[in-house]
């Protein structure tokens, strides 16, 4: 039954879902986007959607095409509580964006902002189903709030360094930007707001 | 002598020097442009460039085609002192992007962060000759550190609230977001860096 173990049928039909989900993410948001609606794109049974997805989220993080689970960010910043989550999200952060195998698939999306579509999958995707269960896991108020100011930081820093390549922001050691963020990510994910 | 008083000449001379000036700006950056290369491609003579622009920050500026004078920011935030510069410099932001009149224009510039000429205009003009004299006029240390910083809070904020327009970010009444905010940008332009 584990969506991770071997797959029956051809194997080209868990990418013709994929394919066929992503455009539908892109146009119809996170939210307006559902298995059944993947399964009629890509022209087969709901069935086979839900047998290699366990759901709409893991299918939504496939069609990202990222060479790894967002979520891991979830696990290293909530198991160690409220306690430096900033220092340790900013730790895996630059972990994954300093990795040039993963640079590329990154920065398409991270052009994508610009795009109708590409709004759209940040904003109710990436946002939704990433950086709000993050900051959810650590039990704080305003989880929505804090998502969305830990957003706007993590987006600006990728643009800075890795897009525009803003100096001394691009070639700086990721141990000082940790040490010179973490303040500032540590107070949306957990300070008191205004 | 004053370039904001009546100017002899064609009145499409000086339209024509900005129009000549902003391709130039994208494809060589602010540094690899000068006001002589500006004047051949507007087919005039150098002393009509600097009759009209007193400097070529003034030529980068109106090539931008925004509605105001961006380094009024610097009036602004250097007057007070350090003390509370954060809130004046967000207070001055939002009085600026949340005006009707001034939203075009600034996200099309915003825009332009994807594009490769625009990345320059961004990164050689804009947080040089806007962001870097403001940093500097608070006569702190490392200016070129703290308003890479500084850009990256404000780029972030723009994508998140303007362009992306997440909840609940997007609809915040600005005050909130002032005090939201300017503890991160003081840090920024003021505080003690790792």
């Amino acid at each position: 039954m584990s969506p991770r173990g071997r797959r029956p049928g051809a194997p080209d039909t868990r990418a013709a879902i994929v394919d066929a989900a992503r455009p539908l993410f892109a146009d119809l948001g996170f939210s307006g986007t559902s298995m059944r609606k993947v399964a009629a794109e890509a022209g087969v049974d709901p069935a086979l959607v839900h047998h290699y997805f366990d759901s709409k989220e893991d299918l939504f993080l496939a069609s990202l095409d990222v060479p790894f689970d967002p979520r891991m960010l979830l696990a290293v910043v909530a198991e160690g509580g409220p306690d430096g989550a900033g220092e340790r999200l900013l730790t895996t952060f630059f972990s994954i964006w300093d990795d040039e195998a993963n640079r590329l698939p990154l920065l398409t999306i991270a052009r994508g902002v610009l795009e109708p579509g590409g709004q759209r999958l940040l904003r109710d995707g990436f946002i939704g189903v990433v950086i709000v269960p993050v900051v959810s896991a650590l039990g704080v108020d305003q989880p929505e709030r804090r998502a969305a100011l830990l957003a706007s930081q993590i987006i600006g820093l990728v643009l800075t360094r890795y897009v525009l390549e803003v100096e001394p922001l691009a070639s700086a050691p990721p141990e000082l930007l940790v040490a010179t963020y973490a303040p500032v990510v540590q107070r949306y994910l957990t300070g008191d707001l205004p």
